[in-house]
């Protein structure tokens, strides 16, 4: 039986190559079990898809409750390990990225991000180096050696530069890594010269966030990124589907749009 | 202010005409906000998406309070009247239709779904008369008319001849709509000579189940049927994009699959 902490440590291994790790985000069970039947090495989850499932637009509008009871579901189903997206922690104190981290751990999963952003702004560096020693402690504590995924926003900082935005996700992903975060992870960054100089400067795996229109993981690869995740975008396609399925239905009256779908018996079994 | 009375009666109104009633499930809250934004006069709940989004197969494994917990999520974020697909009611017994009735009403839905079968076994068709009377009678003394749409599950039963299917189907109907069913829901059949015997004999409103490959909604409407509705087709049509964008991130490394999304800020506008 794999045990908590060995799913922990075989997660932190996906982060040290050869290959990339490639993490196509759930947000939901039947997702989460589609996504790793798919091959993929662990389920990461995205918070935005989660909150758009119970009803709740991005930005820590759901509680911590919410968002982890989901992840506990996704924890249960499936073998490979599972990284829980929880947004700034759900508080800007490092008591709260403590407590958050002890309940991801509880809930099952044995990774999480942790933002440096809460209502568009950056927190200072030093309150999230102080967040991400607690939520290792608390993990310590606990007995898991979660891996934590330090994320920056740098790159959504509208105050700052282009140039000052790459100096800042470098000095803060650092700050991050050396507090105790196990990967940096840094959305928003397009263009492929900051992603090499990120993967330079930057002492320690990095995370970029890919979406259509991103170079090709073959790319972000040769670029020196260690792991890429998608966020929301695999669920906000789902939906596109569901939408283009009931404008035909509503419309035409035809079933076009569902005909490529996952049969009924197949997700029955899956789920089983 | 639309208060639960109106939205169903409104709801009701639905059913008598002169338009085809066209619901295409929703599965979380999600769903059932683009669902509603392509359209849907009303939000008819998968069970089986339901189900798949918290973890379960279909087929009452997941608890009435956890299926009513994302119902309650839904009509909580639409304005349509919203329809819960109950399956057989969690319990084959009159008191338990009685305390699912109620449940849904509590809920917010102002329609929802009672199957005659449980375990792929048809229920005596007296005790599924039992459960609707007592339904009805639950919705009566919480003070709103819920729409019941009384299920039977005659096509699905392996020990009735094609023939037998459809005497049993008309039967049960019949009994369901006399006992207080406001629609009669006959899932399963496909060919358009039962649906339109169906249509003539059955004594109310009848919906079918559509999916790929049945008769477009205007044959549908053509043989008579009154509400069309399409169980988890787009839930796992979804789902099935949510797979082809998994294997093409984790084999190619490109991002086609993702492409028709729904764009992000939509999605929170949407939510908001």
């Amino acid at each position: 039986m794999t045990t908590q902490r060995d799913k922990a440590a075989a997660f932190r291994q996906l982060h040290a190559g050869p290959r990339l790790l490639v993490l196509p985000n759930a947000w939901d069970v039947a997702s989460a079990k589609v996504i790793a039947a798919a091959g993929a090495p662990a389920i990461a989850t995205s918070s935005a898809g989660v909150a758009f499932v119970l009803g709740f637009p991005d930005g820590e509008r759901i509680s911590r409750d919410e968002m982890l009871g989901m992840v506990r579901r996704i924890a249960a189903a499936v073998e490979v390990p599972v990284s829980a997206d929880v947004e700034a922690g759900y508080g800007a104190t490092a008591d709260a990225a403590a407590r958050t981290a002890r309940a991801v751990l509880e809930a099952g999963a044995v990774g999480m991000n942790l933002e440096d952003a809460e209502g568009g702004e950056l927190l200072p560096v030093d309150l999230h180096v102080e967040r991400i020693r607690a939520a290792r402690s608390a993990a310590t504590s606990f007995g898991v050696p979660v891996v934590i995924n330090g994320r920056t926003d740098a790159f959504a900082d509208r105050k700052l530069t282009p140039d000052a935005r790459v100096e800042e996700a470098i000095r803060r992903a650092n700050a991050y890594l050396a507090a105790g975060a196990d990967c940096a992870f840094v959305p928003f960054v397009t263009q492929p010269e900051d992603i090499a100089r990120l993967a330079r400067e930057i002492r320690g795996p990095i995370n970029i966030l890919a979406k259509p229109g991103s170079p090709p993981l073959s790319e972000l690869e040769r670029l020196g990124v260690r792991r890429v995740s998608v966020g929301s975008a695999i669920a906000l396609a789902a939906y596109g589907l569901a939408r283009r399925a009931a404008r035909e239905l509503l419309d035409s009256g035809t079933y076009q749009a569902m005909t490529d779908a996952i049969p009924f018996a197949e997700m029955q079994q899956l789920l089983r």
